[in-house]
């Protein structure tokens, strides 16, 4: 495993926001920062053939995930790559089909299929990943932080289990209320798996990790703290936390997981976003000085004029209110078809009107 | 317009209950009980030869309406209809794609579009649903009430905008933050509309009401408050709230409105719909005595095997607690691969377990 060359972090607002240390203005980036809204990305995509070409090729992957930051002043730069590469990894199969997003051609949904599974090597079977990480940390030089990320294993456990999108989850939940230990078994080995692939990003370079928890909102209170939480705060426990010196923020963000943020704080995490139907003020009352807060702007909200954009952006900062431990984003990733001109209002309402809320 | 022939109600658990009265056990009654998990019911759906011709035909609508009852000692029948036969009758051109849901052939997009809609007459272009209420009242003959029902009017603007189902809700969430003033006339019209319709469904024999608001919860919450909640306040105002003497009451359910309960308790709702990711208990403590709770098992829990299932409607009857103001129900809809000895179980365990929480 290759080192990478410690650079200077010209801009480290990012880490230092998540660690809840003071800063001179609010951090931003934005889930799915890297993707088809931008007609640069659209062109690289259409030249790598498929999306699958496009992920598990190090030098596109590393391509696409610089062009936000070339093109917006964001303070992070975050890994281009897909929640599934852990289950593609293991032999389910990926595949994307056509406007209803990824499937997998042998799905895991009995005793004997877990037993099948096996733990993916990072540096082997995803390799590709980690070679992107190095890339992109060779090419922005220390300009922002790279963050790396994994579905969590709950998530992994749905689109392993139902084969692909749902709306009911139906075969999971099932899963769960009829035999609960096979699925167990199943998020044990994937929480094992994605401590194992996030260190391998941090040891690549990944300088905070997020775990994306689609699908934990789907969930009881119990059954979330059974079937989701345990198993982050499993593969939190396990995470480097310390490298190049510097301490790895952890985001954990569980989308419709209002409800839970008191529980979430207690999962070692740094940061939790948090999506747009929590006011952040409750939010953040809630968690006391626990942990860090990222988000929530309303991704639709890109779809207003600049001036109303400015408003919805002041509107957040507002509910945040002073002082540290806020990372301004959106409450999930940008739409398909939000203009880049939206992004840049939103991104320049947070440099100019952020500031004051940390005097 | 005829008036039903008073019957005396033999069962009345579920419309005291939805008053907080005391009652000598807790109501059931389940969200699409009828419904296709009901072999009965995939037989008259057939008969039919479409969902369309099954809902606008009185006596079939009737006949589905009556099975779940017949099948399962439940304490409500509820009309059977669907949500959209508003926009149905305002002209949208209404049909169903099979396997993705309603989708309309003349969406509503602009002002000039909303501009040229009409509130529908409900005892002429919506008489196929009071003829329905009609006819069920009779062969129901007071055994239990009939709950009547209509989509929230920013849950028909969502449909009647994005023109079918939506993940994002891109352009009806772009019309609220672009262009608000026409969304406002738009729901402005729904919700004259949706009071109307209710206020006919009342007169020709629903004896409770229920608002389904299934989209409320893709809003922030200062947009929930102005573009749905607000509405819904409405044409909950405009409501016959008396009819044959007694009370109608009014139940309000916003799915994934959990961080928003205590707002809807001043709609002048009587009950509150809750789904499955709030803890009852909590929402209990958060809206105080102004209203009743209905709900809120995981539909997800059904897949369980029987003893499983009780212990599921246990821990709901104990998040709850004791006293009266609770209609037991599920969090959502019914699921399409339930089993009916699942429902069975369900029903049984409230009828044997809920007794001991109103002593």
């Amino acid at each position: 495993m290759r080192r990478v060359t410690q650079t200077v972090l010209k801009n480290d607002l990012l880490l230092r926001a998540l660690l809840r240390e003071a800063t001179p203005r609010t951090p931003v980036w934005i889930m799915r920062q890297a993707g088809r809204y931008l007609p640069e990305y659209r062109e690289t995509r259409a030249r790598a053939g498929s999306f699958i070409q496009l992920m598990s090729t190090p030098e596109l992957a590393c391509e696409v995930t610089l062009q936000p930051v070339n093109r917006f002043p964001l303070d992070a730069a975050i890994l281009f790559s897909d929640i599934l590469t852990i289950p593609a990894a293991m032999g389910l199969g990926l595949h994307f089909v056509e406007g209803e997003g990824p499937a997998f051609e042998r799905p895991v949904r009995d005793a004997a299929a877990v037993a099948k599974l096996a733990m993916p090597d990072p540096e082997t079977e995803l390799r590709y990943v980690l070679d992107a990480v190095r890339l992109i940390r060779r090419e922005l030089a220390g300009r922002v932080p790279l963050i790396g990320f994994a579905g969590s294993p709950w998530t992994l456990a749905c689109y392993m289990v139902e084969g692909g999108a749902s709306k009911e989850f139906a075969l999971v939940k099932g899963l769960l209320y009829r035999e609960p230990a096979t699925l167990h078994k199943l998020l044990d080995l994937l929480a094992r798996s994605v401590a194992l692939y996030l260190n391998a990003q941090i040891a690549a370079g990944a300088q905070a990790v997020m775990l994306f928890d689609t699908w934990g909102g789907v969930l009881t209170g119990q059954a979330y703290k059974e079937f989701s939480l345990s198993y982050m705060s499993a593969v939190i426990a396990e995470l480097q936390r310390e490298y190049e010196g510097r301490r790895v923020p952890v985001i954990l963000f569980t989308k419709g997981g209002g409800p839970w943020l008191e529980a979430m704080t207690d999962s070692g995490a740094d940061a939790l976003g948090v999506d747009w139907t929590q006011d952040l003020s409750d939010a953040r009352r809630r968690v006391g000085d626990k942990v860090a807060l990222q988000g929530n702007l309303d991704p639709a909200a890109l779809y207003a004029p600049p001036e109303r954009i400015r408003e919805e952006v002041k509107k957040v900062l507002d509910s945040y209110g002073h002082g540290p431990g806020h990372i301004f984003n959106l409450g999930h990733g940008v739409q398909i078809g939000t203009k880049p001109e939206s992004v840049a209002a939103m991104v320049a309402a947070v440099h100019e009107l952020s500031p004051a809320y940390h005097k």
